[in-house]
């Protein structure tokens, strides 16, 4: 169907149009020449940017390093790790020619890189003194996909990998959960994602690791996301490619590994946690604009508001505050204004004559929220900064809070088939499970709905399989929920 | 020959060898699985790490924005822009293979980004009002390589790419000069290489290019390394992929285009520019650490000094000094001096029990020079910061000096051939030639040295060509050598 290119489907009328309509529109991305690929737009690349650097902050303060590992791994490797090639061989994608002639073994373009990184830890690993081993590479993956979708599945994606090595299984699964609070704590405090810490049950681990834990979060259309993953590999890994260590009793040790990461998928989480019908919404913290100001006037007078325009957002960049001035003139202030609301900027200022000679700028918030006052209210522009910095953290903290609530009043504690059905199809069911494969897979293939997790901070409860009434494993509710 | 794993061979003795050697010991990479890629370890990383964050302020100052493209393009596109497929169909590596299955088209792993960005450009501007497109990417890049040299020439490489369209050919080479700008200014600024700005000979042209300008270093064996390119493409790609803009004139335009790149070839650039016999030595912006604490002491007293090794490692964090704490008890001070020496750390202090109670750590440049004084000398703890800041900036200063030096002292003006061989042996020559590619085939042949560039700051001057006695071209002369 041929739509105005400026429209956006309403979120209230098709959430899944929606979203693919925005993420075009609003520029965050356009669709690559190869099937399932994407061309991460200036708009969007800058939300990753603000993400990768908040991520990058907590990854090095906690005495990570940052690595470079090659994109091209031996096909052998994969296949070292039973489980591991199972899960990834059917994804890859196989280079078979290069230099002008036919390789002697075909290379696959990282899905990811355990086997490659096993292999140079095996090399760098003699004594325990060299453990901990705590690295982590930013980088591209291909995974081919089937279903592709804009950040969320694409058939090449953008991601850190944490890998590390530790003398035994208790400092290895510390750092499990070390690394899982990384992304938890990026969603809540940079996202405004209240994401959920559990375990994956057994069906749903990483290819290859003894415990896979995850944070789950719910979109405005009920379904989970999950957003950032940590393994416990055991020693799995280490035992595949010999990753070895000398004691301090001179005993030779296997090493035991974890491996984490959070891709460009959580820029699609942004967009569905937050987003409305009338477009983005964008917490402050990942704003590649928190504050944009547009110069009001008629005729000439709009040009002549863009000096002081731009004296008022170097002030506020001088105050660490991203602030853009939208010097357009051929374009009407509506126009502006709703593309501004469409691209998800938190504060607009609209700056005009009568603004100016009253010392003030008008601001619009791009969700008025209780205690917020009017939509459209008076900022002064000595002090502009402080007053701006403060609505922006309201801002961050509403949207969390908001979300907080959206989730919560979408879980529903159910203890029967029809409540469970019910609940997953508009938000998540906490229900007992018997903990088997195949039970999992019948609630799948009549809700749609899968385990999202284990909680870590669930009750303890126990009783009867939600579907199949049988003793229930786990010691407590399962999170449930269709997901992307 | 197998080697004590420690020693590196020196400089002097053999400067293959030594960077060979040393881009092993020093830990900035190791040899990935397949021939011709690396592995960049963490020292290695930092380095890259933080020209990334100089270059990318520079880029990101002059409103440029970073963008994504996709790893893999269509086989077809690099055959749109003839010269460009002669230049790098031969390096490509092809995936044939994904998901499973034969893929319809191959794919190449990008070998540089023209193609598709100039595909993606064309989608993105109509109008006048849509330029100039600033765009750049950090990104991997995958060229097939016959005779691979750890960071100079890798089969996958890091680098940024920089993509703008204009509306005319004024503004175009306006960016081209800016871009060659940002690599002359991180060279000399960040790596205290002064870089020799110039223009390419149309022989030595990025394939498709109009016109090429580099940035050469001189490397202490005399050699040139192209240390970045910035080319202005005129309208070949803008042609070739359909990259048009509505003028205000109503008239449909094709754009001007410009691509500029620098690659983790400047780290090996920064090793070959100021390391000598006992290692790297690196300039202070770029170290990991720029300042390295040995605690001192006999038995327990080494660990006793641990406390306030760390709390003077505090004091310089505080003031943005990259320090580090070596506290590897097990091994000893002398093991550990020429370890950060060979690490190429510009300061290093000791600070024992009798330099504690004396209120100061005793300094140690990694090179001494001309008015730093005694080769230890100790520092007040009270107040080290300051002292140390000044110290790594002289520090930085010197090294810069000292590669000016180096590069002119091995620079000749030569107007005849056997001083033009004799000079291109060790160094440079600045010498005139007739423009011929047949002529500089010929000196190549002869002597392994090749038009570097014609510098951008050289004096007017003509005659006869070096070689062949034919009139001069460029009215300038050029610096020749050999390179990496």
């Amino acid at each position: 169907m041929a739509r105005d290119e400026r429209s956006v489907t309403p979120q209230s009328e098709d959430f899944s149009a929606w979203y693919n309509d925005l993420v075009f529109r609003a520029e965050l991305v356009d669709r690559g020449p190869v099937r399932g690929t994407m061309v991460i737009r200036p708009y969007g690349y800058r939300i990753w940017e603000l993400l990768q650097a908040d991520l990058d902050g907590r990854i090095k303060a906690t005495g990570h390093q940052n690595a470079y590992f090659p994109l091209l791994i031996p096909q052998s490797y994969l296949e070292r790790e039973a489980e591991h090639v199972e899960g990834f061989a059917p994804e890859v994608a196989v280079v078979t020619h290069a230099g002008g002639k036919e390789l002697e073994e075909p290379l696959v373009i990282r899905p990811t890189s355990e086997t490659i990184i096993g292999e140079m830890m095996a090399k760098w690993i003699s004594s325990h003194r060299d453990l901990p081993m705590l690295l982590n590479q930013w980088a591209n993956i291909v995974r081919w996909e089937m279903r592709p979708r804009m950040f969320l599945r694409t058939t090449e994606f953008l991601w850190q990998e944490g890998h590390t090595a530790h003398a035994d299984a208790d400092d290895a699964m510390r750092e499990t959960m070390l690394a899982l609070g990384f992304y938890h704590d990026v969603a809540v405090q940079a996202a405004a994602m209240p994401a959920v810490k559990g375990e994956k049950t057994p069906n749903e681990r990483f290819p290859g690791a003894e415990r896979t834990f995850t944070i789950e979060a719910m979109m405005r259309d009920g379904r989970a996301l999950q957003a950032g993953t940590s393994h416990f590999m055991g020693t799995n890994f280490a035992g595949a490619f010999g990753v070895r260590y000398t004691a301090e009793s001179g005993e030779l040790e296997l090493c035991h590994t974890t491996s984490w990461g959070m891709s460009t998928r959580m820029v699609g989480g942004v967009i569905m946690t937050h987003g409305d019908d009338k477009g983005l919404v964008l917490p402050p913290a990942l704003a590649p604009y928190q504050v944009v100001i547009v110069p009001i006037g008629r005729g000439d007078q709009a040009q002549e508001m863009l000096q002081p325009a731009t004296e008022l957002a170097s002030q506020l960049k001088a105050a660490g505050i991203r602030a853009h001035v939208d010097d357009r003139f051929q374009l009407s202030p509506g126009f502006k204004f709703n593309d501004w609301e469409m691209r998800g900027v938190p504060l607009r200022l609209e700056l005009g004559p009568r603004d100016l000679a009253a010392g003030t700028a008008l601001m619009s918030r791009r969700i008025s929220y209780q205690g917020s006052g009017d939509a459209k209210e008076p900022v002064e522009l000595a002090g502009a900064a402080a007053r701006l910095g403060a609505e922006l953290t309201a801002f961050q903290a509403m949207l969390l809070q908001r979300a907080t609530d959206f989730r919560d009043s979408h879980t529903k504690i159910v203890n029967d088939w029809p409540s469970f059905a019910a609940a997953v199809a508009t938000g998540w069911a906490l229900a007992l499970h018997c903990g088997s494969t195949a039970c999992e897979d019948e609630i799948k293939a009549e809700t749609a709905a899968t385990p999202r997790c284990i909680p870590l901070d669930g009750e303890p409860a126990s009783g009867e399989c939600i579907r199949c009434g049988g003793p229930s494993a786990y010691g407590k509710r399962l999170i449930f929920g269709r997901a992307y």
